[in-house]
């Protein structure tokens, strides 16, 4: 990827496979990335929300990238998250990635401490300096940060060249739309608008978002790629009926007794128990301290896979 | 400080002064410590929110750890911040600060992924048989954090052996009082309740809380001691009294345009402008990307501190 | 319409134009009915949140239906808002409502007091009784109510019969497409999905849902109109430049200054600025005590109307 | 009560007792107000959250006044709930409260609209015109309302003479402290700041407020009385004692099974199920919608009330 193409399509932000014990499988990790290679997919992101990122060590970290950079062997981009409370912290996180070798880098606003927009536009302008060539993206996922990341900081970072992109986890169609407005007004034709919203995606390459970063995509990246190819060719029945598809698949996520574990565990624990279903990964444990999902909850994803016709 | 005495008195969360290009000042920080000392206080507590630990590389971290320790040298107990996502980063942070020396560790709850009771209790229990005979306090700042710390949990977690106490800076004085008396009735009697909150410290002192961990403390230790005194020894006027002017001290928080600087900048920064204004450190800078207090809001601390009595 | 005929199409809310007195200006709201009906709307809503209705006194409620009655004659249904705190007080309403003959409902769960799933399906259920033939809807608008209205609880009334439809206006996409998904799998043919955002009605429609009650419609009721009428007939390319033209017109809600006024005040103000500068109503003067918008800021609005091509 | 004398001491938000079909049981309510007045209460609060005020139609709410205006035959002073959305909708309410004849009117903020504190200034200002001499008090509870009212609003309408005073359920002590500084610094004398938090009264009374309304109170004023006594005479252990066990009684509203009622219910069919077990009214019904407690649930309340010396 170079920095004048612009990203799209289906990038699945990878979750980490894990041993029992806590260390990361990059043999599972080769066979999930060998998985959404055979799927189609148009990059992969790793040491995001999916990949637990925030759960993992320096060391750990550093595992998953140099095992991601030489298993993609360079047929698609590799995407890798920068994930830490602030600017000095994420900065030692992208040296780390750019010697690992990926082929862009996605970052967060600083949070636990509350920031201000001019202080989120010091952070992406120091953090790109650093890059360099490297194209960065910005990361807005307000149910993990805090706080929203502004359209119209998302657009001046962009049109000062300080980003490459956004992956939008929000949730929320209308500040997608005014980004996707606000990118042909302003023409900033290589700004990269993807959604992290795994169960609207044909709503929004209706409406000229770029691709998607779907969690789920862990587990289906041929349906994503089939979406997405449809919405593309203008097949737009096809396309909701493949989402239709993927929104009642999604419905893995609520297998586990939200009252023994967090939403993250629930949700991270799904997306590794359907791959380890699907014989893509040996261990469906998620990062220490998350609850992981019991046998009687994988049981239950089985069915739910059936249904989508993953077998 | 053993783990049989129960922290108690006035515990300020220090914070790191920098220089202009945003190294940490260790000569100001040693300045800081003395300043502190000569107050009075009962201990001191590096790397917490008001050290903005979350903004400081691993490297910057140590060296606030190894000059605290060597500043302090034994007079009154140093806790340390151990703030992180996650157990394992959080872990990394422990080792660094056991190596250093210090006398007590403070974690929140993980945080950007959302976690359950049982999840917090795995985290803490971990951190714990990593500490070792080094007590390990649980922070609860659901405005940093992002979710409570319930009392059952902070509770469940102090009968169990696994925290020495709790500093609750979630500003529910009924959540407190829960506390109070559910140690009461459990008769865990070294287990310590300290508060969090600059400008209830009477109230909390006069209903079972053992001491503070006042942020407003960096540039008024003496005043947090008087008031800690007057309150141990039944003299309620005094201590409300104490309480009221620091009250009004607190109204430096406010000094700053907040159309220009996140919450967190224009608290921390007026500390620092206090401490600064007061000569005890060189620099009022906060650490990157947080926007600085500007000459005019530096200046105008001065009358607040007038007003307060401090010169 | 009947019961069996389900509500599809454009439903514009009605602001309720004010003299500057605060009364009730029926001749202006006269034209504002006869504007929607010129501009090809499908029915009209009065009395929800851009009616103001929960501004107003009973008189002034009854004054608006009788007039919306009488003005609309028959030639589309008139549905009714009954919004209001508790089962008891929205009772009252609708027996006014049903006086006043219009021919549909629409009423929000209980607010200002915490109410359970079980009391929300209590509380339409009891309506729904009252309403007897006429239709009765549930009006799902967290960000007024304090809570969404869980899809499941909207599907399990529409399978009761108790309601005939729901006006989403969580802004939450994911939710509608649950509830169209979920109308389809229990074949519940008659049961209508609304969406109240004015913004994302060309994916809604073509996701499913079956039709829009816009706030914004009360401005420019021909532009909703081609819109659903584009997106009905499959041309997704004119349904998606209609609401993109009328994305920007929605940027009138942001005209006012709002140091000076609540959201409410700006919105609704800048829908009746609006409605003024067209010459449909006399006066845009919102409910007290909402700070009316001033001269420049209505001035402001004329730029925008001119953009999206309304004179 | 008289505009000059400052409200203070225990003002329970009385219940509304109700008969099995909803309505008012005047008998009952009778009753409930003789136990206050034996149990040497300083006033009562008709219609405010603990009344259930917003689910009681006009014709209701007129029966608990005249009831209440009645039976209290001048011994303490009345205060009335005239909470509704909106200024014109609380103006009905405040005609009939002074045609019924109470002492004193208890206003919140608008809802359900989003409004700004120009707006709540205008709307406590007309409401103030309109009750004349009869003091009107701002009633501070943004659980229910959706926002805090500003202290320095509430400061501003007392400086005007809008407000003689509030009464702040918002549970944050740091907001109640500086109305009680601001007051003293603005020489407010005839301002009363009341709280209406349960549990944290001791504290309340030593840094200045006046009383307190507790809806415990409707099953223990004579607890409250003894806790206000011996705060004013300086006898904190005592104060503090009395708050411990009252703490410990409102357990209380934790009897009920959450997954089948709201909060709401939970706690006001906690308060009703003490009245009843202790002989005062004779149905523990709350209003429709809630879930009342079921058998079991009420019976679990009988040790509570045991445990807290209430027979």
């Amino acid at each position: 990827m170079t920095a004048s193409a612009r990203l799209t399509g289906v990038v699945p932000p990878l979750v980490t496979p894990l041993t029992p014990s806590y260390d990361v499988d990059t043999a599972s990790l080769a066979r999930l990335i060998q998985y959404q290679l055979a799927g189609g997919v148009n990059g992969v992101f790793v040491l995001g929300t999916s990949g637990e990122g925030t759960f993992l060590t320096d060391e750990q970290r550093q595992v998953v990238l140099e095992t991601t950079v030489a298993e993609v062997a360079g047929q698609v981009p590799v995407l890798a998250g920068v994930i830490d409370t602030s600017t000095n912290r994420v900065a030692a996180h992208v040296s780390a990635a750019l010697k690992a070798g990926v082929d862009a880098l996605v970052a967060t606003a600083p949070f636990y401490a509350a920031t201000h927009r001019a202080e989120i536009e010091r952070h992406f302008t120091r953090l790109a300096a650093q890059a360099g060539d490297t194209p960065l993206y910005a990361y807005d996922i307000p149910s993990r940060v805090g706080a929203k990341l502004p359209a119209s900081v998302v657009i001046s970072l962009g049109e000062q060249g300080v980003i490459a992109g956004v992956k939008d986890s929000s949730g929320q169609e209308t500040s997608l739309r005014e980004l996707v407005l606000s990118r042909r007004e302003k023409q900033l034709e290589n700004f990269a608008i993807m959604t992290g919203s795994e169960v609207t995606v044909d709503s929004a390459l209706a409406f000229g978002v770029d691709g998607v970063v779907p969690g789920l995509g862990n587990v289906d990246p041929a349906g994503y790629v089939r979406l997405f190819k449809a919405a593309v060719a203008g097949d737009a029945a096809t396309a909701r009926a493949e989402q239709d598809r993927l929104f009642r698949l999604f419905d893995i996520i609520n297998v586990a007794d939200r009252s023994r574990m967090g939403a993250s565990s629930a949700a991270l624990g799904a997306f590794k128990a359907g791959l380890h279903l699907l014989g893509v990964i040996d261990s469906p444990v998620t990062a220490y301290p998350c609850i992981p999902l019991n046998d009687t909850e994988i049981a239950a994803v089985r069915p739910l896979l059936d249904r989508a016709g993953l077998h």
